[in-house]
């Protein structure tokens, strides 16, 4: 049996400064952090951007990470997606009265080496312990700034861009989805779960005319795409076949009735290029990704609309996911 | 019945939207709020200091305030006592499946009333919603950022200064009690949950020797002197008799065995100060509280203690708190 945290551990006394530094500091130590008052002194950030997430996901270990991966990935992404260098990121915990502190410090590990990918550093934390039962194990919030190299934003986007989606989709969802269940397949649906920034990196020194990027995370490609046409109010078209999906996530789509369109990523994001510079980007994108793929355009055919065209030339509108969807993604 | 958060609306499309726009950005909005994508663009920050809260309090309303005050009042104050101004929020929800929308929207009236006082904007958020049974009603994340006016750091600390207190202690933990018992008073007890940016703009703006602030929430007073203690290595001696604390709220310690010195506030902080500058330090606590009061000062007698002299010369040491004192405070 692994000893685990007790409620004592969020006290703001000795135990809860215990749990910190034996597990949390421990690994996640820098400057920042080791001077760190009420708050933490960060001095003038330059050009920043600022984003939070929570994450309730179930399991907290799957086949391709974890809550802390997913955690630091995430928060990190939404920086990457608006061409910010990550910088400076906080951590929430609330822990249920338990919890395994082997589990913590797994999770505590996994958070350093995403840091790391992210060249970022956790300077401020919290740490709450509820009592059984008012929480599964451990839910994380991540808030992040970043410092703003690039300016991507769908404000940018115009008629004839093209539409790129950075890798196969659908496997964030379909493993977590497989993986509640049970469900036994011949080859293991590996979540995407990863971190974005080093991609972006050298999208951003490419200088190549790139207008917006956003990961398809909750209610998938689908969300992107009719959030884009709603506010741009355009229409966006993509074609069926070009959408990249491995076999086994297909396959487990089908037999279940999911849409891979609404089903969560959690490192393949859509882009819109201008048009001159499309296969410059995905020749940068297969490189990280060999399934990365043009998958559409945008048009003024039907404005705030998503128009998924298919093989036989039959069109239809794709809408924003509604309904439960899979409940705790992230 | 008041209608109730669905699962739905978790899930990143049309609910998610809904109940967004419906509650949250019909309160809250700006224009950093109302041109966020993945992030917010806030430009350049200077002298940033960073800072995260998690807040998982039972009960969610409680005499004097809720979760909603709260976490705004308690995020900021933690910027406001490292002499920072509070600019950006952001917020996390955990909600769970079947919370009421009109407590939701109570709750976020609270958070705007909240953070007019502070002159502070939400800039970005996140939802979650888990099933019933995984989360007590709503948990809330505040992460923020401020801009630092004048440098208050417990590492300017030296033995002579004086220790002094913004007013009466203990009552945001009594009132959380005694309402979680169901304990009947004469005179209900209200804790004292209050943004400190108005007081500590003042102690700026006076330009008075202050060394250091803490607001005393977990672990109450004796936290935060022994923090600073074993910190400074110094002695932190501190008269009994000084200290203010309100009869109803002595009641109910002694009743119940609690020493008030380790119960919660959120809206009473710690102060040291220069010898030179301590009445006129109080002359302007006082204005905020009549309570507030010159508790004792800083010595080398006993490094890395708190020393509590009672009103007839004896000495004890007060310990770091420890054990469970009184969980979900918070």
């Amino acid at each position: 049996m692994q000893k685990s945290v007790t409620l004592a551990m969020g006290n703001g006394g000795i135990e809860n400064r215990e749990l910190i530094e034996k597990i949390v500091f421990r690994h996640l130590k820098n400057s920042f952090l080791q001077n760190a008052e009420d708050g933490t002194v960060l001095g003038d950030v330059k050009n920043a951007v600022f984003t939070t997430d929570s994450f309730t996901i179930t399991p907290l270990f799957f086949k391709g990470g974890d809550i802390g991966k997913l955690s630091v990935a995430g928060a990190c992404n939404d920086l990457a997606m608006m061409g910010a260098k990550p910088l400076f990121l906080t951590l929430g915990f609330i822990i249920e009265e338990g919890f395994g502190l082997r589990d913590f410090e797994r999770i505590v590990r996994s958070i350093k080496k995403e840091l790391s990918i992210n060249e970022a550093f956790i300077v401020a934390g919290d740490t709450k312990v509820v009592p059984k039962g008012s929480c599964d194990g451990i839910y994380i919030n991540v808030s992040a700034i970043g410092e703003r190299l690039r300016e991507f934003t769908q404000k940018k986007i115009e008629p004839n861009d093209k539409i790129l989606i950075s890798g196969d989709i659908a496997r964030h969802g379909a493993s977590i989805f497989a993986g509640r269940e049970g469900i036994e397949l011949e080859n293991e649906i590996e979540s995407d779960c990863s971190s974005l920034w080093v991609v972006v990196k050298e999208l951003i020194e490419s200088g190549l005319n790139i207008k917006a990027l956003r990961d398809a995370t909750r209610g998938g490609v689908a969300a992107v795409l009719n959030e884009w046409a709603i506010d741009r109010e355009l229409c966006f078209e993509i074609e069926e076949a070009k959408i990249p999906l491995r076999d086994e996530v297909r396959g487990i789509c089908e037999i279940l009735g999911f849409d891979p369109l609404i089903l969560a990523n959690e490192g393949t994001f859509v882009a819109v290029v201008g048009e001159e510079d499309d296969e410059k980007v995905l020749e940068i994108l297969r490189k990280f990704n060999k399934n990365a793929q043009i998958i559409g355009e945008v048009t003024k055919e039907y404005p705030k609309r998503v128009l998924l065209k298919s093989e036989w030339g039959t069109r239809r509108f794709l809408d924003m996911p509604s309904g439960e969807i899979l409940p705790r993604i992230c």
